[in-house]
């Protein structure tokens, strides 16, 4: 395989959109990367698009009639929350195979004022948890912070404090759907969704779009002399485990995509400068962090108290507001995310930035179920 | 680029399974190549699953769960009638990439008895053939055919021949959807759809589903002698063009595709044994021919009064019944066409087998727009 660099990333702010479609945010955000890159559609030989709630309306080919038809070939991929991630790695492959030197992932979802109801594979009437209702997102996160809380004792100020630091994070990124901090106080007192998670702990919905354009070592050396690779790109799927309602797949899942891509990119936790993760809900990053191996089993509730995932901290988590606060418009997520680390790496994040960050890991959760993580290096 | 192989493939009868659902199907398909290949769930590194009605269920990921969740890479994939193809497609780029030794692609559809009104990115009232109704398929490929008879004075007798030749092959597959033989006057005498095409001379609603396992030339060693090359995938969107309500982009897309794949493969039409396209209305079939170089401009009409293209001619086209007879369920489409390529390449077609096939051409598209060819060779 080739090595695969990203050269451009272009990103909408996010939030609500209601006056525009899917195919018109998308080339927003294609429209940015190209310009970030400094390139044109004419040398895009891929699109690869990711939307999840209209993935069959041919979103790709309709962002080309409003940036250019080339004729390039173009595909549309779907996989729950990690939509935009895994468009990101099917436009990877397509550099890393040798076939194109240039491809371009684009993520974008328009959500309205929808909720995040659906539990991908196991919602429905067609499980027992469908039945009970508790594949519902909320409920399937609360209770895997529940676990955590009867197995290590993590009390809800530390689920809380995660809100308080993404929210923190976000008054510093121009694109983040909010902007605005919350105390600890008021994270606390907000309306309960799900135990632990209060209103302010859960993920908002809103519209987005974000861009990535990705290109062979050779064309990099024609545009940049700051190249950020990705170091690897890797997907994962349920693998054969016990289901049961107090620990979804969301742990396994993201612990077997963070053994292959350690792997893969030859770093480990410790090599990292920054990392953009799933929270979906405030639990959901805590458990991640051990999931990532940031800290040991357990541990998650010192780390956030110690602040050391905050800006500033040893290895600042969410630095973008994560989708706590940036927002979550579903098939965005995963190619906004790498927009950050890009950010980052190139010492362009203004207030937010992580100083002299050389490697960024970004992680996808799909429930569903499919788990992306992409190491890059600058 | 590595090369690439087909190890095995699996396809069921197309037609209606009112008590069954997607995954349900898609793993029947996939079980079918499986033992076809000689393999299990474990050998299988990558699943790509194309489904286009219900792009966003996470079918792939659904499929695993009946038939093994391994924790591999999953995801789901559409492109209008090209998805069977485009999963096809990104499967292959697993294994040219050199990630993966093994892939896997389904291509799966419940149709029930929907029609196909849609008309991709031209549908609804968005566009003007939307809102003058001309982006319905049948009115699309019925212009297209009219535009063929006012050039060349291709008959409405020549189009309905294409349906008489593929209702004739099909009674020798059991796994199409009718098996019956039609007369050129019930061709002729069927109710009226769009003109020129009559309800014989388009494509059924079905259900359906097909697999495909792709391999690296290491592993095809292990398990064959008789390789089933994959000489080359090409997909192409929609190029720069004058649109009209006369020729719709059926043709350019067509054209653009074969004269990649001709050039990837280092074939042309003169070195195919035969062809699988996408006659999802008569008229398509013999604009194809012309598209694909099977003849010269103008000679598609003069070509089927030959019997060229029938079994027992010179590049039999659609041995399989085609999507007029075996069935188009969308989704499964792509996959299904390059079962019966390597049916044919094998050997393996019973009373409808090519003598001696060696390469065979299989073509589909996508209104909206997404066409895919790939020649395999034995």
């Amino acid at each position: 395989m080739r090595d695969v660099y990203v050269l451009g990333v272009g990103m909408i702010k996010f939030g609500r959109y209601p006056d525009k479609d899917v195919p018109q945010l998308g080339a927003e955000a294609a429209l940015l990367a190209l310009k970030d890159a400094g390139m044109s559609m004419k040398d895009i030989e891929l699109l690869v698009c990711g939307n999840l709630f209209q993935a069959n309306a041919m979103n790709a080919q309709r962002i080309l009639q409003q940036i250019g038809q080339t004729g390039i070939p173009a595909l549309n991929v779907s996989n729950a929350c990690a939509t935009g991630s895994t468009a990101f790695r099917e436009a990877y492959l397509g550099v890393a195979s040798g076939m194109y030197d240039v491809t371009m992932a684009v993520g974008v979802e328009q959500m309205g004022k929808m909720g995040l109801l659906g539990g991908g594979a196991r919602s429905g009437g067609e499980s027992v948890e469908g039945v009970l209702g508790s594949g519902l997102m909320p409920a399937v996160f609360g209770q895997a912070g529940v676990e955590h809380m009867r197995k290590y004792g993590t009390t809800v100020e530390q689920f809380a404090k995660v809100s308080v630091k993404n929210h923190k994070h976000s008054v510093h990124n121009p694109l983040s759907q909010y902007q605005v901090e919350v105390s600890l106080e008021d994270v606390l007192k907000a309306r309960m969704v799900a135990y632990p998670n209060t209103l302010y702990m859960c993920c908002p919905t809103g519209d987005g779009a974000a861009a990535a354009i990705l290109v062979s070592a050779d064309k990099m050396k024609q545009y940049t002399n700051r190249p950020i690779k990705v170091a690897c790109s890797v997907l994962t799927s349920d693998p054969w485990t016990e289901r049961d309602l107090t620990m979804p797949d969301v742990n396994t899942l993201t612990r077997n995509a963070a053994k292959q891509a350690y792997e893969k990119a030859g770093l480990g936790p410790k090599d990292l400068d920054l990392v953009e993760l799933h929270d979906c809900f405030a639990t959901a990053e805590l458990l991640h962090y051990e999931n990532l191996g940031l800290c040991g089993e357990g541990e998650a509730g010192r780390m956030i108290d110690e602040g050391r995932t905050a800006l500033g901290g040893d290895i600042p988590v969410n630095a973008s507001g994560g989708l706590l606060s940036k927002g979550h418009p579903l098939g965005a997520t995963g190619v906004a995310n790498i927009y950050e680390i890009v950010t980052q790496l190139r010492g362009q994040a203004g207030a937010r930035q992580v100083e002299g960050a050389k490697a960024g890991l970004a992680h996808v959760i799909g429930l569903g179920s499919a788990c992306t993580i992409h190491i890059l290096t600058a």
